[in-house]
């Protein structure tokens, strides 16, 4: 396995998809070959168990069954790209990974994270991302800037209340410091240049 | 958790709809409460995903994700169906459950059993059907059966070739010897009629 790989993690809100997207230019512009993909998603099988966990029936669903569809969705992401790519010598860039079913589902909702990572390495026989980016944000800034981008179909996390994002917060802060070798958490109220700016200076290590 | 759990298996073509409901028929006119089921399905979410497993994108699906995909929709089955309707002391009879999961995915398609019973003990606390039917057949006369019923929608294990149905049938035989006391073995070949009495016998123990 010998391309990069790489997560960005945080509440909804805090910036991940445009920092992902902005580092995969960079990274392109370096000549480096890079595949951007996103959690839930990111196989034809994922984006189905995607549209089951962000719309409609989810609603009534019990933790540890919406836990178990995010592993299935991230097996199948893992097992048919991810790993796939990684192999093939290209670096991938994720929008969420392991690190959100374990502070979504694990720490915020009491599903036990020794056994969410029992399952997680039955896949990847326990191969973690090189690289994590953590945005740190109040969700009392992002939740709202989600929800303001947000079309009405993919509601669920938003319509959540504030004390629960902020437990998001604190979950992904407590991950982030049981890792810290893999971990970069960055400053969510600075500004997307400031952000990539961090970024690109940190990924240079790797490149 | 007071109400009889009763679960039916077997390949597909050996009779186990018709039977379940020929003793959910019978249960009823001896005045117990019963409430027939089926796998993967049974709730909203597990008949969500009981449509990406058994149409389309399952096709290229690893048999990882796949058990994962019959776990999440038998954990939401469980939690939101089945223990309720027992702890309230109802009856429940279900058209397969997890032995079919041990069968498929883990006997047939080499993911490990113990960590599928590991998924499984996660949500029901180690609880099993208190019977287990196994209609065993030869996978040359259950299959074209199970076929000639089809509508073509739901055809991926019909789609399998015999050898892989055999594989199957030893499965369940396998399974059945492990836990002798909760199994009953039928010959699939007896009429409906016939394997209905034989079933209605053994029941008489519990009612």
């Amino acid at each position: 396995m010998n391309g990069i790989f790489i997560t960005f993690e945080g509440g909804d809100g805090v910036g991940k998809s445009v920092q992902s997207r902005l580092l995969a230019d960079f990274l392109k512009s370096k000549g480096i070959e890079i595949v951007l993909t996103r959690e839930p998603g990111g196989t034809p099988v994922s984006e189905e168990i995607r549209k089951i966990l962000l719309t409609g029936a989810a609603e009534k669903m019990d933790s540890l069954t919406e836990a178990l569809l995010y592993l299935a969705a991230r097996s199948a992401h893992w097992t048919q790209k991810i790993k796939p790519e990684l192999d093939a010598n290209r670096s991938v860039i994720c929008d969420r990974f392991q690190d959100s079913t374990l502070v979504y589902q694990g720490i915020c909702k009491n599903v036990n994270v020794n056994f969410l990572n029992k399952i997680f390495e039955e896949f990847t026989n326990g191969q973690l991302p090189m690289r994590t980016y953590l945005i740190d944000l109040d969700p009392r800034i992002g939740i709202p800037r989600s929800i303001a981008r947000q079309n009405g179909e993919e509601l669920r996390f938003e319509q959540m209340d504030i004390s629960f994002h902020e437990n998001v917060r604190d979950g992904f802060l407590t991950i982030s410091s049981q890792f810290p070798e893999r971990f970069v958490v960055i400053d969510g109220t600075l500004s997307i240049e400031e952000i990539h700016e961090l970024i690109k200076k940190d990924i240079r290590k790797f490149i």
